[in-house]
């Protein structure tokens, strides 16, 4: 073939894949207004503006604190190794004389770096919800500067970045591990030192149900972040231009959306057979739990086991938030069982449809990652606790955390504190 | 040209394209979010919980449905034929060496079953709207089963999957008669079985209005199925990749966005003429109407005449929805007139722009629709009202579905039923 | 390279810059439902309705007058020139055949019409905002008529259309003023002339807050305006098929998204430090305001500084919007200080990164813009003021522009007002 042919088609399939890879990142970055509706649906209230204050923030200072040191950390840092190196910023776009090379670029940087960003954002979006209607917001707002600038890189340095956990062989393909079981560690952390909200649970052992004050926006929240899902798992093939690649993308999409259908219906049915009700709730944590399994691993599985393992997913996640319950563990919108368990059950499920992954390795990778960032987050919240603290007054989370911290109600003219 | 350079080009066409269809249809699934937000927002607060669970689940089992059996049914089935195959699953993805076959693949195959799933859904919640606070959850979802599994694949494999319905020269080019007429003839089955909400008409035939609880979230969810309709309708032409086929993707979009915007309109000003107020909920009808109207031929019309369609539709959706409830079938959110009405004048106003197009081809389409889907789905609903039962108890309206189904109220803290 | 080649080279990159612009138009025509929730939110139940009304309808007659005479305006007028001709409808699509002409088509006209009305939309939804809870329905739709129409076209075709302003050396990436600054400036024209909402600004000077009232659809809004921005400024570079056009729209997407970011954080910290809590309606106008700035040159800066461009908007924003209120300008959602002061600061901006630009060239440009806009505003409004009216009764205020213009409560089950 012609050189000049050869460098226009790879002109072409570079113009492709970026283009591919930005519009996945801007459905990904649509997850943040998922995450947003579906916790100010799940609050009460009187809490609402708080937690959409918390949510939005949180998405800014990952983008800043991103690009700041957390792209260098997990992208600069050397192969196979364990700890990082530090600098700061993205560096420089490629150009057109790169795609001559051999193993050249395939798309632009900053495309990528656009696509790595919103995950940050999505991993620390998990946690605001944990610690809902209780914590303070600036608290919250600190750790997201450590979590997004440096907890998180680093754990995605050790795999998507080459580290250790590469050379291994854990497989992860999209983040059921490095992004949502991460969010969840994080979140756990901060429930343990937070303790859960004062009319949670009565001294005789009773949990008393808090109900969420909006169910369209709980609604329009799970919808809004399935749809970001396609951009999150689709857009992590990082290629589309080869009839494989786009194969291969298309397979994730259906995938991805037919784990969570499987979930919804599991969590329905179990919903069902335990209460007697189908709860709307556990039916949107049944998707979001497919959601999260199928992550790890959309690339491989045909349909039907993809089904499977949402299936498992949305049972797990109605279990997983009624035992949490019973541990007197709050959680608010249920974070930790949506997407820590959920996200465990997706990595170890990848050895039934990808040959190269491996049970072991596996929970090698998800106990590296329990370890490191439920480590390091408990350290960094226990300091915030004993420092500036983390826990609002028993009189502001009494009144609400809107007037508290924010100053302003959600539903000025409709809320039943009228 | 060289067969090597000749297969690199089939190749990103076939990628091109690939995407293409992925990105239509993750915006016609994003259509799942506007009807739930849509018929939310449409319903009384005591019954809004159950009206997202209903669209959220449906959507899952015309996921799961439509893979076990119903794309089998609509697109294995024999060219020509009115009686479909029957057997399971999807069938294998295309490969590169496919590509060189003359008549060859041009995009994925998983990409197209990700693109027929999501309208099979879309077809299902138009009859979640119409049953609205006072069908039974699980008879509807046990009625999703058959319409999505069956009802639904059957009539698409007459026309979308080669069927006598092509054969003979019906024209539908993404849906106004295999999706929406479709929809609005299960929805009218239903609604002469089940009879009309108990408050809604008295016994002098005064017409009670039963205002929706959240008109926001109906305008979100009209602009979000205005939005959805660019992937249904961009993406029915299944390609994008040569001038030809680009253009006419740009036209189709345009041609949507025009009708839709003259339907809005048209209901606007009609609405002003016969109430003396700029009635929102008519307004919105209006719009969709000009989207399910243009959608059986956005391809060919110039942008003038799209608008024409759509200020038709907008006209005769008004003047439907106040002539059914002078006939007291009671249609909550409209959209028998938004889906029926609309999609028959789409469907007879093809000849006008197409010429391979006959009126009486048109006719004998929307016949065989209404009559299939309509005896089909009579048959089912009324298998259920006389076994389980498909509406509620008096009581059970009264005090809202949420509670009675669901088990939780939408918005616990703002309700008038406090 | 074989012509065949070179040929089917053209037709893929006309192919794929035709679907990108079609992505991002979409993306832009999703700004809609941003606006109707920004200000849905933003505003109280009693207005709500209206708002939305007015939102939805803005948006079709934007597609219909610039389908007539706006498109023509702007983009068949004399190279260079200050007055446009006149004319009706788009023109004629191209065909493969143009593709071979020297500086022949590179997409789809109907593509770029689409691309082009969304926009018009977005400049006419700047103006309902400031208007809210105070302006007759009908006498805003008559000016959207005039604005869409005549007004923002006739601006358009200076710029964009190739007019003076282009030739002269005037830079606007994708709007800061062509389309933000043009919203602003007939807001303010509106608003001199409409008067404060009655219960506003009390005699003795005091300036009564009327929050919205609806956060979590503020947000909402906020969020769906920052993802449409990915296809307002993404999309404006009009090209993605070689690497120099997909690395600019990657660093535009990228550019965009972090002078958000730091809009936000920068209003959060000013805030913070003027009222002594996290206002989240501050928050939001500040991440408008980044999106606002940048959008003037999000394709020449490196990150750190379009960081920096964004914090001054942040900043600007929320002394905007505090010295406005001191003049008793009143603007309920900040919608002149969001779009007008950024729109301006963004085009001042414009000589930091950019070489070809001038500070003297962007001063006449804001000049021309905001006299020819702000001018014939004023005209039309004044005109409509002293025929039809553009106020509401002081009665109807009271009660709700729901009642009065659209007959419909927004959530008649909630209000306070019952």
């Amino acid at each position: 073939m012609d050189a000049t042919v050869t460098h226009a088609l790879s002109e072409l399939r570079y113009a492709l894949d970026t283009f591919y890879i930005l519009m996945s990142g801007a459905l990904v970055m649509w997850m943040a207004a998922g995450f947003s509706m579906l916790e100010a649906g799940l609050v009460r209230a009187k809490n609402t503006t708080e937690i959409l204050t918390k949510n939005v923030t949180l998405y800014a200072v990952a983008c800043i604190m991103y690009m700041l040191v957390g792209y260098h950390i997990m992208y600069a840092s050397p192969a196979g190794g364990w700890w990082p190196s530090f600098g700061l910023m993205v560096g420089s776009e490629h150009t057109a004389a790169d795609l001559a090379r051999e193993g050249g670029p395939t798309f632009s940087k900053m495309a990528d770096f656009f696509f790595q960003v919103v995950f940050v954002a999505t991993s620390m979006s998990i946690i605001s919800g944990a610690v809902a209607e209780r914590m303070k917001l600036w608290a919250f707002l600190i750790f997201a500067l450590v979590m997004t600038g440096f907890i998180y890189p680093v754990q995605g340095f050790w795999h998507w970045g080459g580290g250790f956990l590469k050379t291994l062989g854990f497989v992860d393909f999209a983040g059921s591990g490095m992004v949502h079981l991460t969010g969840a560690s994080a979140a756990l952390a901060a429930v343990l030192l937070l303790g859960a909200r004062s009319s949670k649970y009565s001294k005789s052992g009773h949990i008393n149900p808090l109900p969420g004050a909006n169910l369209p926006l709980a609604t329009l929240g799970t919808l809004i972040l399935w749809l970001g899902w396609f951009g999150f798992n689709g857009g992590s093939q990082l290629s589309v231009s080869s009839v494989n690649a786009a194969n291969t993308v298309a397979l994730v999409l259906v995938n991805t959306n037919m784990s969570a259908a499987a979930g919804l219906l599991a969590a329905l049915i179990v919903s069902r057979v335990l209460f007697g009700k189908a709860d709307l709730t556990m039916v949107l944590n049944g998707a979001l739990a497919g959601l999260v399994a199928i992550t790890a691993a959309p690339d491989t599985p045909p349909m039907w086991m993809a089904v499977m393992i949402g299936s498992v997913a949305g049972v797990l996640v109605v279990f997983a938030i009624l035992v949490l319950d019973k541990m007197l563990i709050d959680d608010p919108v249920g974070a930790i069982s949506v997407h820590g368990v959920s996200g465990v059950w997706g990595l170890l499920a990848v050895p039934l449809s990808n040959p190269a992954a491996s049970f072991s390795h596996q929970f090698i990778g998800i106990s590296v990652i329990f370890a490191w960032v439920f480590g390091t987050s408990f350290v960094v919240w226990a300091a915030l606790k004993y420092t500036i603290g983390i826990r609002v007054s028993r009189e502001d989370e009494e009144y609400g955390l809107d007037l508290s911290e924010c100053g302003l109600e959600a539903y000025p003219e409709f809320s039943a504190n009228k």
